[in-house]
């Protein structure tokens, strides 16, 4: 309730900071009987862990996920799931130069108004460190829901910076640093040499990546503030430096006409999905598909103007280990909390309705 | 909790369908000693009503508020404000015709697989009729905040259709049936047709309405979850046939790099706003800017295909009385979901932190 | 969240004050289908309901229900259910003497220094009267639960001030003015003329009730602090007057040995129930057994010692209409209470764990 | 919201089981700025653990608490702060032999038919083992209240078993291994004699438990429904084997005549306080007094009748390491409860009406 949980039925609470002992969350709510080990969570974990190519954080952290509790010989008891990732690779002395002066496009700033004190170390609180405990959580709700209901979430950016990023197939997504889901070789070169070119420039980048929910039952959602697609636009606006979000055909929706946006039925299923799988705040069974706009990094080497707590004016430069764009490891995340958003939804509907209904097809269904 | 009730701490449980008795609300959190009347609610309901203009639905409906508890003697006593609104001018045989099938873009489809059962007179819960008591609610929170901290609000389209209508300033919204910031009698003529033009044809379309809040304490949000831009992501897409929401810079931070996008800071205050007012999900005091995306009205004449409820292929007109731009009474609405975001964050800082601050001086502020 | 909402998963949030325009409720989370009408909901608000004997306050209210929304063509919907009641017998002028002192045992003082303002008129919303909102939810909770799984609840009251009253059978509770589980005329005339001599003495006294719920589903509460026991506590102290809870062997707990209380099993189901039907925070399939103490009326004639709101002495007595023993209207209330408890952890179970099993046999059943 | 969170804005989620790898919580809404460490919470948790005398479980147990996060530089940041304590002392075989069985009075017949799974070593989530974390988070609060408002809690045992212990003053309470307000040697050795003939019978026993909060601040407590009361019985209710609550007259008030029980008001206070610091559900700013019924343990040596899964019957004997009365350990526990309260409830009556305001004079407090 105090702002740190995530869901209401599959509720997570996280704690920790970038540069802490530990990070780590509480999953309260699963549903018993689950067959759950650390196998399960680390793949998740792995993906969006930094150090895995030069175009993201140099920072080595091995994100290895213990689970203290609510699993008992290999299943969930429906008790509290603990999970604890201990922080390795802290380097706090390259942060030292910022804790009295407040970094443009950071949390410095408003952290220190708010609370009147802040860890300035990695970003403390406010570092995209602290998303791997939700993409542990929801490595949980994802096995549950897909055991459940066949659901699968996919995600893939489609947007570096100008360069934007046909779609081909997610089969792709894995085969490169970007998660973009294309096989051409050219523009994942062009992609890399415009990285190299930033870092060197000492500046960053924005990206747009987009996720779906493939399976989803129908009927997941409440009619008013908690609808689905409201829920959805929290969870992704939630995540670090995620500055617009878009369900369906989003902003397009505006130059739109009735007669072309609303999706029409045929016995076959839908025959578009403008909708993006939610009509009145209900899954229609139809995918879900989220784009999100994602800011580039505030942390850049290019001295910018800023104040000091006294209010004097200083010029900042911001050293450390930082990805040059944020938006490269935010597709495992942003699938993340699009599944507990339907987990969460999943419990809902359940609590009211009972069980939920299978998937309607969609024939216009992204591969 | 489940699903109906908005804002944490100030918080707002709607009740209501659209041919139903009442509409109405309650709102339990609000602070004691607030002189209120229905005198301060009425002008923001009369503010989003049908029938103001031949561009908006005919039906006539006084929404006259009124209210029912937590008052006394002119001034809020800390307890339950109920607020009624009785419907006057239902007219369900217009709907009969729809009540066996699904009509495409409507939440006809989900509410049936959902609760296997739907009131589908003037769209029943689904109906922007139930915007009315959020309206409602939040002139409480608007004239609190701004007893409190100064805070204002405003709101304009930006774009109806492929029409862009350029800002000038909020002192022409009144003016013109569209809540467009312009006093470009060419433009508005413009729009006046072009949404002749499609009643003439039984369209509709959709719409970008901006909204800001001014004055705005610095520290408002809870740094992970309940930030102050996720649970404005969260409201805005709550809104009736809202597809997307941009927080400051929105989808342009997409291709913006971290020296273009970070805002600086000087001793006289932020020099840009490309955070939209937020940092790290918690209020930097300058104004916050949002932008959203409105479908079209999925109520149109033109005949459409659709299913019935034994899946039977079926073409589709819905007659009746509908906003051809749903988006045109949105502006009020969206104003009014901001307000009652502020004011839960604001009760919400209040309890941990004490009193917040006042507002940091914002140099690119919109006039 | 802000206090004034009862219930997670099947949420009340009740509005209004003794004296003012109306009191009532919203329910949101009721499942859809399930058939329902004033006609369902008013027999359990007359239960309740002022002016029924000459032993309880005189106030003439019918306590007519109207319900607003959430039920469609006879059944409801899974939307909000608003339940409507307007105060029609006020007598403010009966209170105009006690707007500027504070009433011993009333919370009129602490109203006062909560808020620094409080309506006066009948208590304004501490009155008792604010149970018949509830009352009107849980006849909806009843329903449900007595559909689908058999569940009933009774109650009665054991001891009125010194007089025990001994258990015949529930059968007997509507056949005397103080829902006494008793046939024994003798007792009821004995009861009959000590309420007599309390009034004519300008007192009051307290009571005892006991309320039980029968063919309870096995599995209902949660582990750790929302165990069903700990909801129930909650439920029964937030009756007005409540001063103590007991579940099954309550207090008598303090002197028993683990060989006796611990209720033995056989394949034929328990042997006891000192449990009260909980063990573990979670339902046993037993009785729920609950017993509640109800403080005498604070507003009594004889005159007492109090302060006003300078600090300054003062004699208070307190005229108008007052039940001189809330507890006699407290049965029914109870019950409620009991309802909405297990309807709330009914749908919490059905969330987590799917459908929840059917009750386990009771040899030692009230009957 | 799932059940294992205690608390609205000071939020406790706590996780484990009695033989897991560890127990913890994670505390979310603790105000920034507050001076803590682990020697804050040390003593709290050494006055509850294990193993202090012959009377309680030989299970040996340094309940070490670690801070992993929320605190920088010694002082609260206003982010989650997660407390850990890894279990040391298991002997899992000791409970081998009631994994397929029901001990009467435990939880192990619930969870079974709840969860269809659970964890039989040391009864798993349900042991008293779990009130740990509740303890250490309620020293944070009880330090919060402290600095704030000079709140301070304490407690002893009323009585044990048949034996009633008179109240002399809370100085003694450290100085006997049964948390006793008294320094009366016959009767502590009269106890401690009792307690062995207990152990030598293979049986256990139950016990009352007084707890008090004084300088608590006037206005704390919601009207309807989150009453300081009802949260108080919410709380304690919810702590192990607690059958029954009882604030200020408790069931005494059933008796008493509203000439005796309301608490008269004069310049210089209450002159009683049958009310238990509690009118209307709000504070009054008298001490808040609490009695609880804590059950005999049902862990015990003599054979009893129950089942195993399969519904044949069996006898269980219950060896390994109990409390012989579980009502020895309660005090503190019961302390924490109440202090999670008041610190939730300081913390929304500061969200709703600013600070508090100071405390009351009680001219009839407790030494």
């Amino acid at each position: 309730m105090s702002g740190n949980s995530f869901g209401k039925l599959f509720s997570v609470s996280t704690f920790g900071e970038s540069h802490g002992v530990a990070i780590g969350c509480v999953i309260d709510g699963c549903p018993p009987g689950l067959p759950l080990s650390e196998a399960d969570i680390q793949p998740e974990l792995d993906r969006r862990k930094p150090g895995t190519s030069r175009h993201v954080t140099q920072r080595q952290e091995p994100d290895r996920v213990e689970i203290l509790s609510g699993v008992y010989q290999g299943v969930t008891t429906g008790t509290p799931i603990a999970l604890l990732i201990r922080n390795e690779d802290q380097r706090s002395k390259d942060y030292g130069n910022i804790a009295e002066s407040f970094r443009p496009g950071h949390a410095d700033y408003t952290y220190w108004h708010k609370y009147g004190v802040r860890d300035p170390r990695g970003g403390g609180r406010s570092s995209a460190r602290l998303t791997a405990p939700i993409v542990g959580a929801a490595a949980i709700a994802k096995k549950w829901l897909l055991q459940q209901y066949g659901t699968v979430f996919k995600g893939c950016m489609s947007q570096l910076g100008e360069i934007g990023i046909p779609f081909e197939s997610y089969e792709h997504v894995p085969n490169n640093p970007f998660f973009a889901a294309t096989a051409d070789a050219a523009l994942i070169a062009r992609m890399e040499s415009y990285m190299d070119d930033l870092r060197r420039d000492g500046d960053s980048i924005g990206a747009r990546i987009d996720v779906i929910a493939q399976n989803v039952p129908v009927g997941l959602g409440q009619p008013i503030y908690d609808k689905l697609d409201a829920d959805i636009a929290y969870a992704m606006m939630g995540i670090n430096a995620v500055k617009g979000v878009e369900i369906g055909a989003g902003f397009q929706s505006v130059s739109q006409r009735g007669s072309e946006h609303g999706d029409e039925l045929t016995p076959q299923g839908f025959v578009g999905n403008n909708a993006g799988g939610v009509l009145g705040g209900i899954s229609t069974g139809q995918d879900i598909t989220v784009s999100i706009a994602i800011k580039p990094t505030s942390s850049i080497r290019t001295p910018r103007r800023s104040i000091d707590k006294d209010g004097n004016p200083v010029m900042v430069e911001t050293f450390g280990r930082h990805d040059p764009c944020v938006g490269i490891r935010a597709t495992p995340i942003a699938e993340a909390m699009l599944a507990l958003v339907l987990m969460d939804h999943a419990l809902m509907h359940r609590a009211q309705c009972g069980d939920v209904q299978v998937a309607t097809p969609d024939i216009a269904r992204a591969k």
